[in-house]
């Protein structure tokens, strides 16, 4: 028999969030599994590494019969923890998340959810990131660990391009509600942010960021529109951040007198 | 007489990094400045933001003459609170650094510095960030402030495409010994990690993240190529990750029995 597939999971909302509980049932169906979380909410916290301080990793008994450590850093410290310091080998397949709330469109360079993705492509590992368009920490996952564990078996079975990610979203819903999954681009979208002042008891200012997430992007093939129709979005995630199509234009511009 | 262009500038070191001087002094030459930068060092923050604790801001005499703010967030944050709250309105160019150490290749993706471009790319905002290839803290950043004024200059004076910013990395040296610009490709390559395990006082274990940058991309036309070869290089950089040309392998793959 095959040896098992084996799986690191982690994810942005922290070792106790309902959603990596629900990614680790979801895996243990297909490999062996090691988890490396936060040991505290991170999201927002898109590529961070941590460098200013030192790290602190933590054996954990969160989940039964799974071998779990939390991390005082960043998802994608995470990944370079479990990666160099715990298995010191790359594993068979990354997976983080389910992260509560949407990371489609723009929202993937925020997201600590998808930048511990994108680390696991940069490190030349199959790596996906799911996300649950429901914010509540007792949000219904049984639909996205479904498709969860239907992608990961996808990609162990074929052979997923080196370097690249999949970013997945999942609609709210029961599973009968959603339509199945839909490849798509990354649809084009930024936050129309605003800021809301307060005043502390010492009299002090201080902001909360909020903002509508905005988009003028009409394209049919998008992650937004996936996800509007009922649809699991899958976007193919690289790192070359490279406006190729403007190398060209560049080398017209006089930059050198 | 046309009017002055506005310049928002932020960087990753904080307010009182030598780099962000230097970036001050160049940038008066063309137009009129405001600068929101962290109050502490932000290096490796990538493109987080801050959603868990509220945000501080505070009026700066850092610059004589300048209107400056600190902020107590990352570089995207300084970004939106001077779009959003401080100016109300979309500058003519923002302008990120100059940083100490090197932001060529893979690096753009942990870079707070390159982070506060690319949200200006997202919004909108012709950007540029701006690394010295030297991490020490008094190192000389005159060359690099020559070519900060040069670019930005050809910036205003050429349109760039809506949604990319330029990434421009500056080998050490004097301006005389540098070869001039030359456009260039995001290299491919990895943090090889490692991570120096020590132990505190209190007999607790914790972590520092270390390790070398390591590439087997040959290219001639990336950037880490160009600064081996002694020219500053300038890569025009998107935020649209989709591997394009994986969409339609991945439509061949049986996701949704």
């Amino acid at each position: 028999m095959a040896k098992k597939p084996l799986i690191l999971i982690t994810n942005d909302d922290g070792i106790t969030a309902k959603g990596i509980a629900q990614l680790v049932k979801s895996m243990q169906k297909i490999g062996d599994i090691l988890v490396v979380a936060p040991d505290k909410p991170q999201s927002g916290m898109g590529h961070a590494i941590t460098i200013h301080h030192p790290l602190r990793l933590s054996k954990s008994n969160q989940f039964e019969g799974v071998e779990a450590y939390t991390c005082s850093g960043t998802p994608v410290d995470c990944v370079k923890l479990g990666i160099y310091e715990i298995i010191k080998r790359r594993p068979d397949l990354l997976v983080s998340g389910i992260n509560h709330g949407s990371n489609a469109a723009t929202n993937v360079l925020y997201s600590g959810t998808m930048s511990a993705a994108v680390e696991g492509a940069i490190e030349g590992i199959p790596s996906i990131g799911f996300s649950l368009l429901d914010h509540s920490s007792d949000a219904d996952f049984e639909a996205a660990g479904h498709f969860a564990s239907q992608i990961a078996s996808a990609i162990l079975a074929n052979n997923l391009q080196k370097g690249v990610c999949l970013n997945v979203n999942i609609p709210k819903g029961k599973l009968e509600e959603l339509k199945g999954t839909k490849i798509c681009r990354q649809g084009r979208a930024f936050w129309e942010d605003s800021f809301d002042k307060r005043t502390d008891p010492f009299g002090g200012d201080y902001y909360w960021l909020t903002g509508n997430f905005s988009s003028t992007d009409k394209g049919e093939d998008t992650d937004m529109w996936a996800l509007d129709h009922g649809y699991v979005s899958i976007v193919p995630t690289q790192f070359d951040m490279t406006a190729h199509h403007l190398i060209s234009q560049l080398n017209e511009w006089d930059l050198n007198n």
